[in-house]
């Protein structure tokens, strides 16, 4: 599936069957993740999955209770180690977050080819998802989300016009 | 081109040609910009595409002086907009790095596609970049890239193995 066409068709997707997920599928999925560029190529990141069904459910309760992210067969929780990342994008700026997002966004697209669903969770309480999958202090969650085939179809959301974001030789 | 395929084939590019990218190419690079996800859907981003020769040649001395970045018809600044952003990732962080990366990527992966150069640049001084484009006081600037057809062709660098950045169940 070509780029621009997977990222025209990916969704958030809140409702999942309990169908599992071929290996092969998720294998090509992982090597996007593991192929993402990062500052300096430190690769700053550690991506959790969950298969645990009670654990699922725990990790989806610590999201508020977002509970439809336990319907997916997996749940994966994307960590980012920023004493191993860059520490001064734009001279102050710890790239951590910058670094694991790149790697999310090649596993939210290339699981989009593979079919499959997934949904940026950014609402969760950091501190008991670490506690419940046991990420050491100094690593930080940024994002989590649940994947596995979608049981909905939804519709394309708004977007700005390319006027609004997209300025020529100044802001 | 498939997008594993693009996240295969992409590298970071220091070198390129002067020649113009067609309209065509850069309003789907555009387009993959403008589609990305975001947190709550609020797109706190504005992209700033730097033409004018003199111009580039200023923003690549504030990028740390990576003159090659001149060299490419066009420069790229991905600008955030935090006040427009939503503030609560994990309950504490503000998502405008993780959404401007995104948009980003995209931009990034587009390019490849169109067999167009990038590289992600992650050092510049931040308030000589905003200077040189008037970027208002409120927005940040997250990282730039050159866009244009490489002059050279990158071998890919080492990365990871999965088995130091995937985990089950636990970190």
């Amino acid at each position: 599936m070509d780029v621009l066409d997977a990222i025209r068709a990916r969704r958030s997707v809140r409702r999942y069957k309990p169908t599992p997920i071929p290996e092969e599928a998720l294998a090509r999925i992982l090597d996007a993740v593991r192929l993402a560029p990062s500052a300096k190529n430190l690769q700053p990141w550690r991506f959790i999955l969950v298969r645990d069904p009670a654990l699922r459910a725990r990790v989806a309760v610590a999201c508020v209770n977002q509970t439809f992210m336990a319907e997916a067969p997996v749940i994966i929780a994307a960590c980012g180690l920023p004493e191993q990342a860059y520490g001064r994008m734009g001279r102050c700026m710890n790239s951590w977050p910058v670094d694991v997002t790149i790697a999310f966004e090649h596993l939210v697209l290339q699981a989009q080819v593979e079919g499959l669903g997934t949904c940026w969770i950014g609402a969760f309480y950091e501190e008991e998802v670490k506690a419940l999958l046991g990420v050491p202090a100094e690593a930080r969650v940024l994002a989590l989300t649940p994947l596995g085939y979608p049981a909905e179809s939804p519709a394309a959301r708004p977007r700005k016009p390319l006027a609004e974001i997209v300025s020529k030789d100044r802001f």
